[in-house]
């Protein structure tokens, strides 16, 4: 595959309070997750990431999470099937409304935080979220975690024919089985520039990722997922994106080449 | 004229709390204004309201208050004008949302608490907020305060060019210059049905107001205003219902008759 | 033992949204668990309910839950010790600081709902609330679950040296191993208010609950949760309360009786 | 006067938002107020930066403000006078919570952001505040603006009976008539970390303020209002301290010398 898109979570600004190099990372990537407002986010940020995201030709994503703006949507919150269904809609609703605005069409979902882990493990919880995306807006890109991990997420959007973008990490070192290595693990966070370019190079072109112990699986993925919350994270994504474009990859929204 | 619209505030729970006759109301009024979840309402509560109106034939009109929960919208607060049409942009796209998977339109818009009163004396916010509105839906209607009272929003919704149905509150007083007379007025509050009932027909088929010292004045409105949050106020609604419909006014929602 | 206290949850009002019968309520019972503003409450409700209590000769507990409104703290939310602990203590004294207003000192903490069931089955969490408690006031009186089914928060508290009052539930069945049946099995609440006086009369005068199968388990409590959040509950707490008044059992704060 | 206080306005941060350099300026202040959770702050913040004031000495002061963390208690809310009580009652409660449990009491209160700004010209707000703190607890310092524009704040703690100290700004230039300079004046942010000192010295030894237009008026002040939310307002409070102490100001808590 010759073409891979670069996800970053965005918009995660509240009221007086700033995170995230936007204005910059914006620059490097392909596909934005902006925050809805619950976890993260507010409407006067929603309505500038979209702005921003828009003037450089970014996709833009709904990033919903749970109503948690203290724990920062990364705590479970145990909702019922009615909650998270609308949960999801009226933040993908409210942060499409600054599409409108702006001239764009919403191009994909991805969970946030906890809401997205939650989906790697609870088969109901993934299924509703699915649907309730679905039912929103059938062509909408569903953003599931790639590999053996993310089966459940795969499955569930199989099930309700959700067009679905398989994401992987390439500043986080793998366990043998897909999973990513714990935070605590050490080499379980890549910091390297390079190191990270060639590790996402290898997925974009040959569909596989280093472990931690030194062996490659397989790993299907259509966009890499890049962090743009320190500085150095900013290095990391324009060494991706210059590694990838050198190497002749294509680097295209996820929209424009999902059928 | 011999149409007229009956609009009740609903969908104002929240969480564990109920608040209002949602169900009972629904059954008599033509457009209602569900809450967007800042001042009340959740997202449980609006897919329910949603539900309910679309099932009656009921117009769905979007709510949006300032972001006060505990003050439910009725505290004035000192926001920018970019905070006011990011907010209002916000919570209407939230609620459309609800429309979406409901299969029905947006009808109107209707500022709630004292984000609407404010409207009324405020002409930068009044305006920031009509555009707003217009610049996410120019098909919108704005439901406007009727008579030389709601001057100001009159003005900035034709600057603007959006659709407005002027709303009457028959079961308040009027002062002689079109206001309502203030809570603590004797009499500021009609509770009987019949003379609600009364003032409803003449504002709709004479466009005349009673005032609090027993003159007239003119009062154009395609709308009325019904309360629901008491089960007297339900008494009202359904008396007024039955009064237009024998008098030969027909009672839809705006939507079906402002062009 | 002849003396036993009656304790409800109450102040759970919140901005404009009215819950539960505590003007009625409190003239029937001996210790008022009042929320705290984050689950529910707001600083005028617990002024007015702190307030209404010290009237009345009620004493005065602090009812800390989950942050999440919307969820009414029945939800569970994973947390960490440091935020649990924080949570616990910022909550009890912004309670407090109303008891000091009213001239009247906190008697008791009680967690509330997702935050109190936790407790029963996570030792951990059960542990670092019993500290938060005792490190903030080791004077305060912890309530905690009567029976087998409150065994962790019974060792946590006579780890801390923390006082403690059980509480059993005299309008819930129970299981023979001391849960509470869930609340859809048949007869899971009990509504007569004379049956419901009866089992509270036992578990003050016998020590003794009787089964959803009909046995009888030993059941130690000090206090008696009777709830008011419906007209046909205080039809329940008054029913007890004569109960128990007409057969000779004290009925008084814990705060008189626990050592 | 050879004794003056430095205080700042600090525990800002939110949940994962970062906000000023509170360990850094902690080393150079003497009285801290710490946000309690309503604009800015959460209990695990409160707990650190009460922890952190009590290491180093530094006297800690309650900063309540409106119930808007989205506009951080900078835009005004119509509250009525019985919110307004309560919700500073419910604030320096919780945070004296902390310090109860590291030991400290609270020495001041200073309202945050427009709550503070509010009082300078609404007697009846400043009034009701003022009563609130005292009712609290009649020992505790006011902190209010000094000079001319603090005039309502100064009579109503008078009436009330409250030990008051009054702040100037010593990196901001006032208005002969004794107000802040607007922001968008030239000049009215002095930023060379030697004009600060040197007008803080001003202050502390002469009690004279030098104004945009060049003249002196008297400003008797008992605390300096230092900012931390920069790098370079770090390098102000340094100098201040340095300045102050270089010439044999004592630089103590208020706490320690009003009486």
């Amino acid at each position: 595959m010759s073409v891979i898109d670069l996800n970053c979570d965005l918009g995660e600004s509240f009221g007086p309070y700033r995170m995230g190099y936007d204005q910059q990372v914006m620059q490097h990537i392909t596909s934005a997750n902006i925050a809805c407002g619950w976890h993260a986010g507010d409407p006067v940020v929603m309505d500038r990431t979209v702005a921003m995201a828009v003037e450089l030709g970014v996709s833009v994503g709904a990033h919903p999470g749970y109503p948690d703006l203290m724990g920062f949507g990364r705590r479970h919150m145990e909702c019922s099937s009615a909650e998270l269904r609308n949960y999801v809609i009226y933040q993908v609703g409210a942060l499409e409304a600054f599409c409108r605005l702006h001239g764009v069409g919403l191009s994909h979902v991805k969970p946030h935080g906890k809401l997205y882990l939650d989906c790697l493990d609870r088969e109901e919880q993934a299924m509703v979220i699915a649907q309730a995306v679905y039912d929103y807006n059938p062509e909408l890109i569903y953003v599931a975690f790639a590999g053996q991990r993310g089966e459940v997420m795969r499955k569930v959007a199989a099930e309700v024919g959700l067009k679905v973008a398989f994401e992987a990490f390439p500043d986080r070192s793998y366990t043998p089985d897909g999973r990513l290595t714990t935070r605590d693990t050490p080499g379980a966070v890549v910091t390297d520039p390079d190191q990270v370019a060639e590790i996402a190079l290898r997925v974009a072109t040959e569909q596989k990722m280093i472990t931690i112990d030194g062996s490659a699986i397989d790993l299907e993925a259509q966009t890499l997922c890049v962090h743009g919350d320190t500085p150095t994270a900013l290095d990391l994504v324009k060494s991706i994106r210059k590694k990838l474009t050198s190497a002749g990859v294509t680097v295209a929204p996820m929209s424009r080449f999902l059928k």
